[in-house]
């Protein structure tokens, strides 16, 4: 293991989350504080800007807006979706992203977000061995998805969760109000893992939540929920559903993308969102008063719902990634190792490899879904509700949100 | 005036709200400690609950789950939509209501709602005095819309704009967080009155919101919205536009409800709502990555984001209503008087005549709206930004809202 000293890098990539800033600042705030690292320069939207030598110089920031990035959503630094070619194949982003750290003598590269990223940083840190420049890489996990291995969770997920489940506790209490009836369906995001609808179920057990709760994990059958809903409204006059965005029938066919069908009576054209289609199917087979929610964006950036846990352990993971790459390691991802037992919850980092981190997807385990798949078992309450523990102290003005505000003082020079 | 001694009825109405619950726990509370209320009764479901002769007896409950209503979003009694015919026209259901009255020794009438509700409680009240049946009948105002006469502003609203405003600033660090650019719609409730849109220009104020807002009161026309749209973008790259459902055009046509039209190039057939449809209309004339989003019942039973003043307000209008009815005080809707000035903000309720507020509707003063009618100006932010003020110390388990559980004991004796 070699001691380097040079300038890092920080980047921040994918979707954002409520806490992937408070990843960056743990970054960003330790690595300042470490003298084997010159200069912490910021990536504007990620790797996209280590490609564009579009740079913050992120000792130029005010500490006091630093230590805010833990309560302000979304990518301080901005984000992006860019995936790199494999290197055997078109090598010119690699050398682009060698010269640049030639430029700024960049010893350490942080990257900050889920499945995508943990393949990005893992392609880099490869290419930098194969060429031989000493350089320490470490992914730094964030995603509301949860669906990262190698990690007991994800930070990002926790907040996201506890919004959904706060959410749906309060639509639960809305849509009960009327003695019409009503079916309220909701949309909750997950494209390929059921983490997120899950959460909705953390409602349900607090005893104000979904009905009925569907998870991707579960082939999903059209006949069945519409049997589901009319059961559980017969029984209450009201019904709260909560999907997953990325239910599926059984040939894989993502029900929100189910094209009209005049044979099959179910299909319908998307109609701004699944939650709108699926309320319509209920509206047109049940002749009952209907509404599709989706919670869109707000589940990833409602940081005033945030999880106090959450936030603690997005600044750990980011402050670990430094700690372990200063002491010499490289190539690997910061996961959270976590203990659920009679003392409560214990969590602490480990180091995962990059190759373990970047290509497997994680998803809820079929034990944790109920039989019938359509809500969740105590498995899941034991693993999520911890997770969500504590209210952030975040800071107000006027009581609204009082958001980092970052100088991002971009630099060409060597320093 | 009558020293009326005998049983109280409290009934919600119309659309739910965070803080309705704190106006029934100001009224239940008040009522059952007066002496000259012998009785206090929860009407299920509003006027259908005393037409039905379903009436909950409070004095059951819990005293320290009655202390969570306050915290509790939504009606907690249940509410309706029932509108009673004119009674010169169809007098049944005033002389149902009477024999309940007459029942249960009913001396004093209490309706929480919004300008319907205080339209039903001023035809009740007028037919009770007509009849000669003593009894003192008062409104006690709620509405997320704000557009309620003879009152500065109606309770429910303030925590609806904060969860508006909160939402929208969150949403703005989100939707710019990618260098590809995106413009993003948000749909905010109030169909005749712009008080909510209006709402998300104090996220604008704070630094942190909306690029656009449009409201109601303003006459909508598609190719200046869009020409809009097109400058903010071009400028930042991102646009955040949020829209009242209510905006129409000059001919008083929703564009939520303008048809698909081949000769004006704009019209859309109504796919899932307004932002979707707007977001498509975008995406067809500027090419551009949208995105809709409809704050749909989350913004009304938010209650996790509540205005502290606000829910104090709401316990203050039920208790004031108590009062003056027990000091023989009928027919009238206790309103907020409020002050802004150097020293700061300061409310007081007042008696406004039931006809008086049952009658008219509300609207954003033109001045509080900008020229161009695309945001809001600072006589909009003076008036709501002391509305929004305070966080309550909301109980939580686990870290997930604890709301109000009540028995709902239903009684059919006299007592």
């Amino acid at each position: 293991m070699e001691n380097l000293k040079g300038a890092c890098i920080i980047g921040q990539s994918g979707g954002p989350t409520c806490v992937i800033n408070a990843s960056a600042q743990g970054v960003i705030q330790t690595a300042l504080a470490n003298e084997n690292i010159t200069r912490v320069l910021g990536a504007a939207h990620g790797i996209k800007g280590v490609l564009a030598d579009q740079l913050y110089d992120m000792g130029q920031e005010d500490p006091a807006e630093l230590d805010l990035l833990q309560f302000t959503p979304s990518s301080a630094l901005g984000s992006c979706r860019y995936k790199l070619a494999d290197p055997d194949v078109d090598d010119t982003d690699y050398k682009r992203i060698l010269e640049i750290f030639q430029k700024y003598d960049v010893r350490y590269f942080f990257y900050n977000g889920g499945n995508d990223s943990m393949d990005t940083c893992n392609k880099i840190s490869k290419y930098m061995q194969k060429v031989g420049y000493p350089c320490n890489i470490m992914g730094v996990p964030k995603t509301i998805d949860n669906d990262l291995s190698g990690t007991d969770h994800c930070p990002g997920y926790a907040s996201a969760a506890k919004y959904i489940a706060t959410s749906c506790m309060e639509l639960y209490q809305d849509a009960r109000v009327y003695d019409t009836g009503t079916v309220v369906v909701v949309e909750i995001m997950g494209r390929h893992a059921g983490w997120l609808a899950g959460a909705a179920g953390l409602a349900s057990w607090a005893g104000s939540g979904p009905d009925l709760v569907y998870l991707p994990e579960v082939d999903f059958h059209m006949d069945q929920f519409l049997a589901d809903v009319k059961r559980v409204y017969e029984a209450n006059g009201t019904c709260l559903v909560a999907v997953s965005e990325g239910i599926h029938y059984a040939d894989g066919t993502f029900v929100s993308e189910a094209k009209t069908s005049a044979t099959d009576g179910f299909g319908h054209a998307q109609l701004g969102g699944l939650a709108v289609m699926l309320a319509d199917v209920i509206k047109e087979k049940m002749g009952v008063k209907v509404r599709g929610i989706e919670l869109s964006l707000l589940q990833r950036c409602g940081s005033h719902l945030a999880s106090k846990t959450d936030v603690e352990e997005a600044y750990l993971v980011g402050k670990a990634a430094v700690e372990a790459a200063v002491s010499g390691m490289t190539d690997h991802m910061v996961g959270l190792d976590c203990v659920r037992d009679e003392s409560g919850y214990h969590c602490q980092t480990k180091l995962v490899p990059l190759t373990e981190a970047a290509n497997t997807e994680r998803k809820v385990p079929r034990a944790w879904i109920n039989a019938q798949g359509n809500g969740v078992e105590q498995g899941f309450i034991d693993y999520a509700l911890p997770l969500i523990q504590g209210e952030p102290q975040r800071p107000l003005e006027g009581s609204l949100p009082r958001f980092a505000k970052l100088k991002k003082v971009l630099t060409t020079e060597m320093d």
